[in-house]
């Protein structure tokens, strides 16, 4: 039977405020990537997270930022690649420990925003984002966009990783993600998108925005949870998935 | 071979900003207490601290605080006790992040400033710091003000503790510090508080400030390193030890 | 022709997270207290909070308090009285500097969550609060909960000031804040508030929770804008003012 | 009789820390930058500041950042400028009121570290501080680099400026300043650094890093002010400028 991961970044509140739908989403995904502070997020909302992970039987990745909660770590800061390396460790960490007092195994780590685009194309940031993981724990798995140098990044440092590929997004006809800026960037119909995702995990490709078909390889898919129309989507994924057969299942256990 | 700890906060830096003697006062004291971010220091600097306590052979502990870095944690806030686990959770793992990536298993935790403060007298707070530390690993030791609600909070809470004595401050005759703002609170005489401590470790026994001789109990003595002054305190501290034979060393090694 | 201010926090939006309705409330109060970054918003947030009230016609006052954006400013922290002072001073020109930029003069200056809590009761925070606003401008008011502390803070001062009522809080037959933690201690009955606040601003008096007749003394009335249903009160409340003749209007252009 | 204005950056302290010798370099310039709590500084810092200042009879400017304060505000940030110029309104207010406590008009406002640099050379940057600071008050001075983009903003925005040189950085025969990376971009001969900001006052003129003299316009000299050796810098440069007759006096004196 074939399986496949569904990952949502979820606890982006911070303090009194809330961001997405985290209780709504968790039920329909199976690994989530879990703020840490730096961006959203705080001790007690991580906490709350994991244990609605737990409760759902969920996989948990912690998901660090650079330091910038003001910017929800969306602007690209030039870190040097020992405080890239440092700030990941110290947020995987912090996570650890309520993965920890919960009694769960963390399984990735998921780099977010800002930190998350430099890796895709700049390898010295990649390399410190894998060997911070691994320096960490050598059992955790990198969260990689497939075809990119993140997938480099994490070959040269030997750590564990899956590619993730997107949902809603379009792709080039080399396989990289059309830029955000660019008109049909996004997908927003609901069918269209839990078909792509389909083809993704059954045929190992999709169709690019020049109409080509390219190959793609993904392990997990990533999803968004941040509005009512977002869980609608994910839902509309599920059930196509399993229509076919096809099993959501953390990706961690499937590699082992 | 009788043998003590003595604990010194380390890794107080921030950013650009230096505090304290570290390089100087790690290579004689057995453990230390490293800042994790939130009344000081920051990823990096944790990283740097732990790697010099391991060139040292120096046993880590964590030294968690309110979120409160222009006030360095010293200023008492109402936090729920909710609250004040989520944070010393956090703290606890960010550190043993840095650890994890040095190779070395942490030793304990000692909360800093306001929060040990409010630990002494709150058994709420001083057991959800204890639940706190026991929920990230059970093999960590609490360290305790000797003869406070601290160590009721670790029995409370059934987590490792010790108990810490302070070289250089006054004792009442009930065996509780006398309060800093208290005329002789601080003994500063260099050979007087090296001959305290002897007197604390050979006999288990001190002179309060009202000449009462006073029975105190402690697994590891606290000493500061952040003035040279303070670096000359701690060495004389370590000489007069080992004259009479007693050997540093951190407690943790002791007690297994 | 009676007239009378209504006063609500508003800009307690942080970078991407929104909190209450501001442009819903804005149009049926006439003053507004602005987060100044300290316990919520952030300086965009701030600049378009002062922008909405210029379009609106709407008082603007600095809302500054403890630097605790994780806990909202509502945790009490013991800070000093210089370091209050310092903290309001800072908070109250960030402001300044926007309603400056948008050609708008602050009216007020009204202190926020703990740190409000703090200073109706204790004399020396009111007068540090006190002091600061008149060091920054002797021309500002600062907002007092009537008969409290606050307003003799202000008298020591010799800083201007109004005194506020709360539209949907119980009193004591002494005219203090019955705690929230008490039963009934917050009133939800729309026409029951919006009866009280005419009373309060018609007759001067309001009935206590014993149900005895209390004088009550208030420049203004603080209503809240947090929740759809809050939207629903003010608009009550003023219905109900406009219907008995009391016009609505900032405390500053009454009391010139 | 010719004067020049000699600026350096204070009041860099957070809490508990200190940074650089602030009450020895402040006698001998005229005019000083303020951090103002975003890379560095916290309210009472900058009142304290601000009160040296008005002590030695010094002009005060704002020195805003972006918010890194881990960074010291040295690490480039991909903020908007709608971002940018809320950024620098809200500093500038918060240091114009400690001024407005201690009855001093702020003089200028010069933009720190990776702003400072991304003002150089990106002009959208530099029109946004510029216009930011003429929001503010329209009588604050810009300071700018020299013969750089930054002064290109402040023409375009019509805000008042002035040019700056450094005292100890070589120039390139085109007038800007050696990268920092090169080879001999710092200047550390003491009488050398004293006889170029002579050249520059008195001749409007420099040597270049290739030995050609090229013209430089200055209406302020920046001096450091961090380290033992940079205050005698300082003192030897108002020595070598006092010797020849020329007086130090903040620019903003001298042009009105």
């Amino acid at each position: 039977m074939i399986s496949i991961d569904l990952n949502c970044d979820m606890g982006e509140g911070f303090g009194v405020y809330t961001l997405g739908y985290d209780e709504e989403a968790m039920p329909h995904v199976s690994s989530i990537n879990v703020a840490c502070g730096f961006h959203a997020s705080d001790p007690a909302n991580m906490w709350k997270t994991v244990r609605l992970a737990k409760q759902y039987g969920i996989a948990v990745g912690a998901h660090p930022a650079f330091p910038d909660l003001v910017g929800f770590g969306r602007r690209s800061m030039a870190a040097s690649t020992e405080e890239i390396k440092a700030d990941v460790i110290y947020q995987i960490g912090a996570l650890w420990a309520f993965c920890q007092a919960e009694g769960i195994k963390m399984q990735h780590v998921k780099v977010h925003g800002a930190m998350y685009n430099q890796a895709e194309k700049d390898i010295q940031v990649a390399v410190a984002i894998a060997e911070a993981i691994k320096a960490v724990d050598p059992e955790l798995y990198m969260l990689c966009l497939g075809n990119s140098t993140m997938v480099e990044g994490a070959k040269q440092a030997g750590v564990n990783y899956v590619e993730e590929a997107f949902a809603d997004r379009a792709y080039t006809a080399q396989g990289t993600l059309v830029p955000r800026k660019q008109a049909g960037a996004v997908i927003h119909d609901v069918s269209l998108v839990a078909e792509r995702v389909l083809s993704m995990v059954k045929h190992k490709e999709v169709a690019a925005i020049d109409g080509s078909i390219i190959p793609i390889t993904a392990q997990t898919i990533c999803v968004h949870g941040d509005t009512p129309g977002a869980i609608d989507m994910i839902k509309a994924i599920r059930y196509k998935l399993e229509q076919e057969g096809i099993a959501l299942k953390p990706f961690g256990l499937t590699l082992k």
